[in-house]
């Protein structure tokens, strides 16, 4: 009989008012009685930093590990050490970098990593073209002048563009950017654009409308907006510094939905406070739960606007939660019935070794950091 | 020599920070010096509520009054009773609601109603679509929790959804209707459907993938989101009242960016405080500017969430200005020569008569107000 440890974040009282809170503590993806009928024993908690964190202490003799992007159990490799018993950590939803993958390959003689890879694809990519459209129209100092009683349109206006006939790129063109492009393509963009190490089939750039460009550099020069879909990897941490930044377009915008690490904050703070960037959004931080004092929570441009920053939501809407909980209990029933006929998508390391692109084979990962 | 009366929004310092903010009393769409080069005189006001609001002062004996729908001087039968020397009445912009049409057929021999057809219906088609997407996603509390330092994502998630797999249905289909489909298209959304007097072309339906419902009522029924684009005339003023709301799904969303008089906003309010409504977002108000005890600024579903109004601002964007600035120049233009050469399609009443169907022909509009 297998112990499965669970770290989701905390419902309370809005995982009892709505069922469909799948991903909290409280509803546990909806499989306790799943796994209990089958004599399996499940233990839950929100409760992960520190060495003496609930996380620290279940995961000594847990077999497998399910964690969530939203509110991370870090399987560090002094985690990984301790986890005697581990064979799977299962991420509900998309995102391991929380595992230390190399560590991984070495542990108990290589545990599996896996993924609910789509599970969440559509929901993110829709906070994109969302955060896209609020830090250009302007949408929060616009809101919050109604709310508050006042009425000045040129206030918000001032800095309220349309999308139609700016240039758009994306920093990698996979599940997420592709999609994100497909959703810009009726808005009549001057160009979108995406850098990445492997290029779309020459008839899906047609479909689309899009270009690819040789280097991060030559298209964040172009671009009114940036939009950042790439995996965290040792290439991507911090990739975003002030050097890079410097080299978009004086009054562009960042969109970060992919992970915080990507950018460093006080760059991205410092770049907005200047208004060489009007804006930056979206939903990732490091690290999650992101402290009070986080930087990016209130960074404003000259003019007090350009923050579409929210908690890391994107890809844990209702729908998407029907979707990883069907997906994490999937991959938990090929496990724990011995079959192991995994999707071979949702791999991220698998016997000892790298099961992907995205995460392994990184020195053919072309970005500006070589 | 011609006197041209201009009714605009003030931009104070924002005006004189950012010149492209051609809509204010300030920047005064650019015309000032085109105007008086040629020996005309241009007074201008955002003065124009009351009998002796500057408005009412100055159109005695103006020949062409300019306006906004951001900031419009109503232009009633009383006061056109007043004006004179009135010859043409433009709109910089789009939607002539703010003058009464019939009275205007009759004054002076008939003055001509103009407006700038096409300047913003992208803009608005776009603030539409990221309407729904912060509805949907719950935007605005999210960004609130970040800026105030908190960390509750179940609090937030507890009411986000994908656009995705809803059923989204537009009030007319015209200029911006028509732009909203197209951008919905690529979310895939499970149905996209329409109610208009008038049909798409097959083709046209067939490209975007919508459909055509025979009643209104019928559409409400099995909408997700709905999105209101028809103008406002006699038979969509307060159209969304209580009855017409109690047909829509529950749980749904209404987005309105046509005139604010076309929903009850008591009737929204109320729908939105029960739950019968999950939220409403937009930017139109009746009467503008919105007094600061409006219902719709601070409205909200039982969640405490689901309001996503602006102020009237998203034909108002700096592109948006830029158009509508040129569009009506050209339009003073063609009066001021004598040659009269209207762009057809921006003639609302002309020689006395109806030069549209969207104001006119009111017999046959079909809408649940019979």
């Amino acid at each position: 009989m297998v112990k499965v440890l669970l770290v989701l974040y905390d419902g309370g009282k809005h995982a009892q008012e709505v069922p469909a809170l799948l991903g909290t503590t409280e509803n546990e993806l909806g499989i306790r009685k799943w796994l209990e009928d089958q004599g399996h024993t499940l233990v839950t908690t929100s409760d992960k930093e520190g060495e003496n964190s609930k996380f620290d202490q279940e995961l000594v003799d847990a077999e497998v590990i399910i964690t969530t992007p939203f509110h991370p159990g870090y399987l560090t490799a002094e985690r990984l050490a301790k986890a005697k018993n581990l064979k799977i950590a299962i991420t509900a939803g998309i995102g391991s970098d929380h595992v230390d993958l190399v560590a991984a390959n070495k542990t108990n003689g290589g545990i599996t990593v896996a993924e609910v890879t789509g599970s969440n694809v559509v929901s993110v990519a829709e906070h994109v073209v969302m955060t896209i459209l609020v830090l250009l129209r302007n949408f929060v100092p616009a809101h919050e002048q109604v709310a508050s009683g006042k009425w000045d349109v040129a206030a918000v206006a001032k800095q309220e563009y349309d999308l139609e006939g700016k240039v758009v790129g994306t920093v990698a063109v996979g599940r997420i950017g592709e999609r994100v492009l497909r959703r810009l393509k009726p808005f009549g963009c001057k160009e979108l654009l995406y850098f990445d190490y492997q290029g779309l089939k020459p008839e899906v750039e047609a479909e689309i409308g899009c270009r690819r460009v040789d280097t991060l550099e030559e298209m964040l020069a172009q671009c009114d907006v940036v939009t950042i879909n790439c995996p965290l990897h040792e290439k991507t941490k911090g990739l975003f510094n002030k050097e890079l930044i410097s080299k978009m377009k004086k009054g562009s915008y960042l969109v970060n939905t992919a992970r915080g690490a990507i950018v460093v904050k006080e760059d991205v703070a410092e770049a907005l406070r200047t208004g060489h960037l009007a804006g930056y959004g979206g939903d990732v931080w490091f690290p999650q739960p992101a402290p009070g004092d986080h930087p990016l929570r209130t960074a404003v441009n000259p003019f007090g606007f350009g923050n579409a920053m929210t908690p890391h939501m994107s890809g844990t809407s209702l729908d998407a939660q029907k979707r990883y909980a069907d997906g994490t209990k999937a991959i938990l029933e090929s496990y724990l019935t011995g079959k192991h006929d995994y999707r071979p998508e949702d791999l991220i390391v698998y016997n000892g070794d790298w099961a992907t692109k995205s995460y392994g084979q990184r020195d053919k990962i072309n970005t500006v950091k070589q």
